[in-house]
């Protein structure tokens, strides 16, 4: 008997009739001999009608209420699945995130996983129930409050529960029908993705693919939760991300995909003068307002001059913030200038193939090249290749890669080798 | 410094814009010194919705889930309270029932309060906070799940926290002025009945008045937690519930007011055998389809004949279950037929005069009379005199006696020393 866990987006269970639906393919995967746990998020659009009730009756909420106010949507959702599930014969229990044992941290909106003890889920699951769990939510073990997760937070409590009750498989559902080697909105030929490595998936993630929260892989993959990603539309397996790249054999020219991402901006601080300690001061000064930064970049110093710039991306929406903090600290620091961009695009490549495979990284300046993309910064990492160009060539810039490295159809992409890189 | 719980019902709190009434007046009795603790039930329709989403779901949703389900509703609205309160300035936090240390049995849907533990209430209000605590709602103490108190668990969820509090009183808002001396819907010159003791209040419930529920009265009277009524639109001070009718002179011949209700219907058990044990299985058969029974009325048996009649009132929507489970046991105890109207209405008089104050009876009965009510049962109490008549004749029959002990303006009615009961 397998153990599985399921988690289902606030699309899957909009409404009553799809709440039914889910219902029944819950209870057709317990009928097959599963133990299933599953994950449900807050119906459809009650997060959003949540916050704006929030929003109406005060302009700061404070955070533990927040938490409090949010946490009935997933509480809602479990519930009348769990009722679905016994309109059709089978025995469900829902529990909420504090009595499903997800102790977290305090941090109210953002909390994060400390430990996971599902006792009672699994003296459930042993009674023969399907267990349902309130997803993007816990209990602070200081304050006894209850907290919310954050970003990913349903996906992540999946996964969570998935790795404490050793789980066969941690299955994500949703309105696609998996992990494409590019976005099929972009790309006409975008090919399914049956089996993509962890540390891809990260990559892929952190590059702007939405499908699965970067926070939920990195939880699968340090504890070797194999993830399914699937619809909840159709009975099509989807894509399976397990695995690491070192078992891949170094010769599999394997690229995974082509990730985008239209959220950033770029910022370049220009002159910064070119002794120890100045990229520090910066980074501090954009890090204590709060600010993630994504990519960074800097170049050597210009000889003669003593000054570099450097030039780094984070989400467009922090831009202002972090343009004041750095300009306010200007005359400390003694940069010349800021540069701040807004329109710009974030094109990668992701493919296990690229370790100690020459020639990727000329194939992708080409295939940029012969479209008319200019490349205004690259990044690399063992299996990846981020390039920013101006937002409007980015769709173009996807297509030209996914071609380039012949991702679309059905076979895998293969770099030809022989090429140097 | 007092101690003030507050209880403001679902019309109460219908959206963001009476919430922000409400916690203005919850920060202005906090202003005036006092620490409070607040009940809130959910908004508006929040409850109906959540039916109706679980009866699209499941014909028969296990109460478990039903209690997992509705008690996110006061979640909601206790969040949003709080953070309206947060938005004047003041300090708020919401607990759920669990949280408020609501200790009750394992009847999900119906539970009954076995206990209430308010420490984290005391702590948070001893720290200067503004408390609120989600009605309707406890935890089981056997199954460690949560539970829904069943009719009037708002109510009673704000008395049983002023008892542990000992609270100076506890104040239900509502969305009339207070407690009449009749529906003011039927009679034009109903009183607002400015005290009232606990014992007449129970009677007023029991009889049909709908402003408190009885159960909240009896929990008010057992711990002596004084109860005022009032409306949430306005600043008047509405009724104060207290004290027992023991305390009010035996000369004082005080009526309090008149109360109707249209909810049931009367079953006449027709020929029973006059020997003993005959009702108890009439009433252990009714018992075991769980039907609750009103008023019972034996008369002495017809003489020479051995048979008696027995009459009951019981809700009208379930009068059908009742009929189907006597039939079903007809031949076993051995009664001739069954009468079942459900065309009744019940008119109640309720006053601690009526003790020792002969005559009474017979202003009530002529005043009936006066205006062609016959009166089909009757059954009294030491404080209350009920009758059934038919249900059109109702609204009449409340006029009728309203007027008969002059309970209309501002007069209070006293009852004409001499006249016999």
């Amino acid at each position: 008997m397998a153990l599985v866990v399921q988690k289902y987006g606030g699309s899957s269970v909009q409404d009553a009739d799809r709440i039914k639906r889910v219902a029944e393919r819950i209870v057709r995967t317990h009928k097959e001999g599963n133990d299933v746990v599953v994950v449900v998020s807050a119906m459809g659009d009650t997060t959003d009608e949540l916050l704006d009730l929030a929003e109406q009756v005060s302009p700061a909420p404070p955070p533990r209420e927040m938490d409090m106010l949010l946490t009935a949507g997933e509480r809602i959702s479990n519930a009348l699945v769990a009722m679905a599930i016994s309109a059709l014969g089978a025995n469900a229990i829902s529990f909420t995130g504090s009595q499903a044992g997800m102790i977290t941290t305090a941090k109210h909106g953002d909390a994060r996983i400390v430990q996971v003890t599902p006792h009672r889920l699994r003296k459930a699951l042993d009674e023969g129930n399907i267990v349902l769990v309130a997803g993007f939510q816990g209990v602070s073990q200081d304050s006894k409050d209850i907290t919310t997760l954050g970003r990913g937070g349903s996906d992540t409590t999946a996964v969570a529960l998935a790795a404490a009750l050793e789980a066969d498989v941690c299955e994500i559902y949703t309105d696609v029908d998996g992990i494409f080697s590019a976005d099929p909105r972009i790309v006409a030929d975008a090919r399914l993705v049956s089996d993509i490595t962890y540390e891809e998936m990260l990559e892929m993630a952190a590059s702007g693919a939405k499908v699965l929260h970067l926070r939920a892989v990195e939880y699968a993959r340090r504890y070797q939760v194999p993830l399914r990603v699937r619809s909840s539309y159709n009975e099509k397996p989807g894509s399976l991300v397990t695995g690491s790249i070192e078992e891949i054999p170094v010769e599999d020219a394997i690229i995974t995909g082509v990730a985008h991402d239209r959220s950033e901006a770029k910022i370049t601080v220009v002159g910064v003068p070119d002794t120890p300690g100045m990229a520090a001061r910066i980074f501090r000064t954009v890090a204590d307002a709060e600010i993630n930064i994504d990519m960074v970049l800097q170049n050597v110093s210009r000889s003669g001059e003593g000054q570099t710039d450097i030039t780094f991306t984070l989400p467009r929406t922090d831009a202002p913030r972090a343009v004041a903090a750095l300009r306010s600290g200007q005359a400390e620091i003694g940069f010349g200038d800021l540069l701040a961009d807004g329109n710009v695009g974030k094109v990668s490549l992701v493919g296990a193939g690229m370790r100690n495979h020459p020639g990727v990284t000329a194939t992708f300046c080409e295939a940029l090249s012969a479209v008319g993309i200019n490349i205004e910064t690259m990044n690399t990492s063992e299996i990846r290749i981020s390039v920013i160009c101006r937002e409007e060539q980015l769709d173009d810039a996807v297509r030209a890669l996914h071609a380039a490295f012949e991702l679309g159809g059905d076979e895998l992409a293969v770099v030809h080798a022989g090429t140097g890189r």
